[in-house]
């Protein structure tokens, strides 16, 4: 059994208490939480503490935070030399106080509240100072995801900014067609096998070959046509600049 | 029984061959392509022909050809009065040659080659100029899809302009988030999961629910993190475009 502290109640620490939870290999000692009813529909009351004093022993805390709170959360804690680890995409493993073993256990997914997610799919990128607490952590990550990888500071940096780009700024374009759809009194459904199949090929063809549409074709009439279609002047722009991006990356080749 | 006669070899055609042959309520008569190899894989070599004067009577002529084809193959057809649809998402149904009685019938998807797709999921949207071709298209639509829609043409050209923002454009940003993997030496399978979970999302909640990440917190110190992270300026000019895009979304709120 491995021992846990998680410390955090956002998305991600609420998903990854109901993973642990469901693992036989991981004991979650306590969960820090600030606001005690925010995890309270998780885990049972005398295991959640919001005084930095209270948190026990265990083999590894996880400290899953904003990640502008992980450098004081971390400092704040009132122990030494034990295994701390943060979930961010976008920190270093410094940020972590040095009074401490530190380590990264990155979870590689969008987290939405009460939308259940299953554990196993979700790439989780580690990395750590010392080699045996690497093991630690991968025994860890290993009891909850099928998908465990080693991934440095500089990776992970990459790694989310890829993240952007393939999930917050896809979104972004899901909801473009959805207002388009209500402006001219269409269902948003209509779009939605479209939005899944589109995801869908990604897992059996490269991003190059699974490129349509008007732009791969440099169809121009149609894209004047669009353009003239457009009325909002956010959504023309964004169509100018992502048509030239895929016409450009066409001429590449 | 619905008797029909697919022009066109393409994506669409062959997809819509395909899906009418797997159906009892269609009696697909004849393929009209110029190259007869590209549809052989799919139907017998006899029901091919290349001449327009080889084809036979049927209830309904589908034109599945490029949208810069469809007048001149409609106005070549040597028949009249008869009903002829075409596929496109951004052509006006009066780009048929008015000799005939003019359709639409536009399957929202994306079609790639060697990839299969259930029809019974895509959305059909049809449009007539007369009430009982309606009829007609819609008995051959429910043939293959569970997902009918009568659409404007109009409308359906902002179906289209929609289908462009959260099908090609997201497919680009895949692209986007391959190059960044592969610059960093990280395997783009890391991203699949992701990939599809933000998909999988908008099924439940609506894209403004489900946008998560640093726009969307107008975390502009992981934003300018990024920025200078990313080195082709290309990509660099996107993640502003659509980073400001979400922060302007945000204070319409």
């Amino acid at each position: 059994m491995v021992s846990i502290v998680i410390i955090g109640s956002g998305n991600v620490a609420q998903h990854l208490i109901t993973a642990f939870l469901q693992s036989d290999e991981i004991e979650l000692i306590q969960v820090f939480s600030r606001q005690k009813e925010s995890v309270s529909h998780l885990i049972s009351l005398d295991k959640i503490v919001s005084d930095y004093d209270e948190i026990k022993e265990a083999a590894i805390y996880i400290i899953a935070v904003s990640d502008n709170a992980i450098g004081e959360v971390s400092s704040k804690l009132p122990f030494e030399n034990r295994l701390v680890v943060h979930t961010s995409g976008s920190m270093p493993i410094e940020i972590l106080d040095s009074k401490n073993r530190r380590g990264v256990f990155y979870p590689l997914q969008t987290f939405t509240k009460n939308k259940a997610i299953n554990f196993k799919e979700i790439p989780i990128c580690l990395e750590s100072e010392l080699a045996d607490d690497f093991m630690r952590i991968e025994k860890l990550a290993k009891s909850i995801s099928n998908s465990v990888q080693s991934i440095s500071s500089e990776q992970r940096k990459a790694l989310h900014v890829a993240a952007v780009f393939v999930c917050n700024f896809v979104n972004h374009l899901y909801k473009i067609g959805n207002d388009i759809c209500v402006e001219n009194q269409l269902s948003f459904e209509i779009l939605k096998p479209l939005i899944v199949e589109t995801a869908q090929k990604i897992i059996q063809l490269s991003p190059e070959n699974a490129q349509t549409g008007p732009a791969k074709r440099n169809d121009t009439e149609t894209i004047n046509s669009h353009l003239n279609f457009i009325s909002d002047e956010n959504q023309k722009e964004i169509y100018k600049l992502l048509t030239k991006s895929i016409i450009d990356h066409g001429k590449k080749l």
